[in-house]
């Protein structure tokens, strides 16, 4: 008989077809149904796959972290090919390793990296829409960077969480949340120009919806309709009511996770 | 009462969720069809609006080109900016603009390209798996690009055209044909790093899957598994059993069309 081993999963993928990480009762594609059924193919077991980030439905993975048992006496690298043999093309394994036992992925992650795309154009490309969140309005990048600073730290993040989540706490810690401005240039040496907005927010965990919600609350300030001082106030007021509204979920790409 | 104008269009499309161009018996999503009903609800008339080029089910378009008679009094820019406005984000009207009534987008035309992209990595990331086909095996791109050179100039291309088709002469002029290799750096700043050959097809025109047949075929060499000489037999015989595969839709996109 083998003995159990935890294997680690490094995964990318792309959420439009998914309705997000987690199982659903209703029996919605999801990327964690998706690698179970995967798993099960090769190996025969029934088991379950822990991931680091119940991305929602729409949301993008580059750097997804997903950790599974198994007593097979395949190899990782076996697990690994066979993995990306059997899995659908939007669901890819990048790595594969052994780990101890004790390591889970969302206990023992340390960091998480979200990343939020704006394409700021009147017109956007077709070729963009799934990955970006298109508004057109001319968008302040300054006074947006300048009230994404009032949100890094540890604070109750009580008005950017998801209206009925249950957590034991609503206090989180973003340890950056940076914007910045740059030219999309295009894809496989098509030209497509846009100008893209980039918030890349670093935390040690966060709340449902709190990277979008952060991300619709920054527009309202590149807009104008919110200054710095409002986000102030949203922030300390605790009420979801007063942030901005949820960007949507095809912007957003879970890009790292840090161990 | 109003008098007729022609307006053409510079279009771009995503076609994943397209069943190609052409509007069909059976009802299903065209974009020819999408165009048709957006312009219905801006003008109220039922038009036909014509495409240069007939692209299939899942071929992408960087540069359509369409075209409708119209007595609507609304000026072209107010066209363009409510066409944008009622149609799906999965196709841009990119261009409008009034043109003399003799103008045909088919047969104005003087000539048209494709590019059909080819990511060559053991691996491909899922956010390139709608834009390009991916072949694991690595690919000899000189030899493809000595055997393109085969193909170049006015034959007889039934040994490249779709089984079942009919059209009148099977003898078409490939102006150019030019395979390239390249690294795809990413997009909106992500680094999804790839080796991606690039197939570059000028024409004056085109018969059904001829560039997908080409691309089948130039992968067949770039394994190894035909020579120039195979190519070149290929092309004499006229015979659609000789040449490669048909190369997937999604790797393919209607660039420009010149006239």
């Amino acid at each position: 008989m083998n003995s159990m081993r935890t294997v680690r999963l490094l995964l990318q993928y792309e959420g439009t077809d998914f309705q997000g990480w987690q199982s659903q009762a209703q029996g919605e594609r999801t990327v964690q149904d998706v690698l179970e059924a995967a798993v099960k193919k090769i190996t025969g077991e029934d088991l379950r796959i822990i991931g680091a980030g119940r991305t929602d439905a729409g949301v993008h993975a580059l750097g997804q972290v997903a950790a599974f048992e198994t007593s097979s006496c395949l190899d990782v690298p076996t697990i690994h090919r066979a993995l990306n043999a059997v899995l659908p093309a939007d669901v890819r394994v990048i790595r594969a390793s052994q780990v101890p036992d004790e390591f889970h992925p969302r206990y023992s992650s340390l960091t998480k990296r979200y990343v939020y795309i704006i394409v700021n154009e009147e017109q956007v490309s077709p070729f963009m829409l799934r990955y970006a969140w298109h508004v057109k309005r001319p968008l302040d990048v300054e006074a947006m960077s300048h009230a994404a600073g009032v949100l890094v730290g540890e604070h109750d993040f009580s008005a950017f969480m998801a209206a009925g989540s249950s957590v034991k706490t609503t206090v989180r810690e973003l340890v950056s949340l940076r914007v910045s401005e740059g030219q999309e240039s295009g894809f496989f040496g098509f030209a497509l120009q846009g100008r893209c907005i980039r918030i890349e927010a670093e935390g040690t965990g966060f709340l449902r919806h709190m990277v979008r919600n952060i991300a619709g609350t920054l527009v309202e300030v590149g807009k104008g309709g919110m200054k710095e001082d409002d986000v102030k106030k949203v922030l300390v007021s605790g009420d979801r009511g007063l942030a901005g509204p949820t960007a949507p979920a095809h912007g957003l790409f879970l890009e790292y996770i840090g161990y």
